[in-house]
């Protein structure tokens, strides 16, 4: 038996997420179906992050273990064949046996996009989210560097989570107009349920002028979902960095 | 009577491509219902760049004279109410009433985009060109140097073409390499049927070593189809720039 490690890229859009559920299109369920049909044995991977609907990723992770002949590496050109053109296998090794993605300490990085014009571009509607209310990039800069660090995230977490602790470490959040887009760039060792859908929701608060930078100080200790600003739409988020520490 | 020009941005992908045909899905016969629709007469647009099928772009611009008391302005805002979401007026404003978007002096800017990776990339799959062959950027650049300025492109134009003479003139033509995507930006007064994709496609030739960038020259003085590259897919190009001189 041997281990093997996926990366794995998707657009989330007509996807209802990652995670397994019965009768809806999720990724997990294309990945197994292609593996199981490849290797002629039933697959069920696990998972490094359990995206949302709707949410990207550039560099998902999923592990499984087979007794497959074919060499790892071969794997994701043999998978690539048997996916949908939304979901593709962007790499295959080996790993140790004892390696689950959700227990080794990694660090990964989200992005979240804003198109802030006077309207939407098609091109852009599946990957950045558009509002045209003109966001004050200095404020949005000045209320992420209150998140930086170690902090009790509670009023970032959605309440459907069931996560043990709110405790969690933002190693770097960065804002930053790219053109007609604002790109607010998150870094952490771990994220709670909508986590980052959450800050990106406040930090437009703090873009608009709903809400000073100064507040967020505020907003972290009340340790209240309703302090904080609304959960971004989906579409916005993409998972762009996954690193194994 | 009002002259009213529109500039008009699209995702290509789900529209056969500009021009009204019966029966198909084009941005013109979208752009006629919802106007028609809005101002209660059969309004009719003259499109700018009849881009194909799969082609898409930021600012295409149409043009249609009518009575209504709407001010020029507004009528953006309330078109984006009736269009489909790969559709959206970014801009609506008045023009003299002689103003002709195909005969009036212009620039055009496209840019075509090559994701040149291992594997394609879910989220950029509608808007580049796929190849896992590696490309040399300065063997393109090179090949690109020689299709500047003025010069008969009857090799870069598609058969099924009209037009009266086959002479137009590049201002620009670059290729840059930004992350995995190869970037060729191309300005110019005009372009003949396919001229862009054809000019891609040769230019793709010259990246993976299969002519050498001096044979440009040959190509363009054999003045026939047959001797430039192949077309390169319509999925990577966009029309990004509309400037009238």
């Amino acid at each position: 038996m041997k281990r093997i490690k996926l990366v794995v890229a998707y657009d989330g859009t007509d996807f209802r997420g990652w995670q397994l559920q019965p009768k809806v299109r999720t990724v997990e369920g294309e990945l197994n179906r292609a593996l199981s049909g490849l290797l002629r044995e039933e697959i069920q991977v696990t998972g490094a992050s359990r995206t949302d609907s709707g949410v990207h990723a550039l560099c998902n992770v999923a592990v499984f273990d087979t007794g497959s002949p074919i060499p790892p590496a071969k794997l994701s050109w043999a998978l690539n064949q048997r996916l949908p053109e939304d979901v593709r296998v962007q790499d295959s090794c080996e790993v140790a046996a004892d390696f689950h993605p959700r227990r080794c300490p990694s660090r990964k990085t989200y992005e979240y996009r804003i198109l802030n014009s006077r309207f939407p571009l098609p091109t852009r509607r599946r990957y950045a989210h558009f509002t045209y209310v003109p966001l004050n990039v200095e404020k949005m800069r000045q209320a992420a560097a209150y998140l930086v660090g170690e902090h009790d995230f509670a009023s970032f977490c959605a309440a459907a989570s069931t996560a043990e602790t709110t405790v969690r470490t933002i190693h770097a959040l960065s804002v930053e107009r790219e053109g007609e887009e604002i790109l607010i760039r998150v870094c952490g060792s771990g994220f709670l349920y909508n986590m980052v859908r959450i800050v990106a929701g406040t930090l437009m608060e703090a873009g608009r002028g709903h809400i000073e930078p100064w507040q967020m100080a505020d907003i972290l200790n009340a340790r209240d979902r309703q302090a904080a600003g609304p959960t971004a739409p989906a579409c916005g988020l993409t998972l762009v960095k996954y690193e194994f520490l």
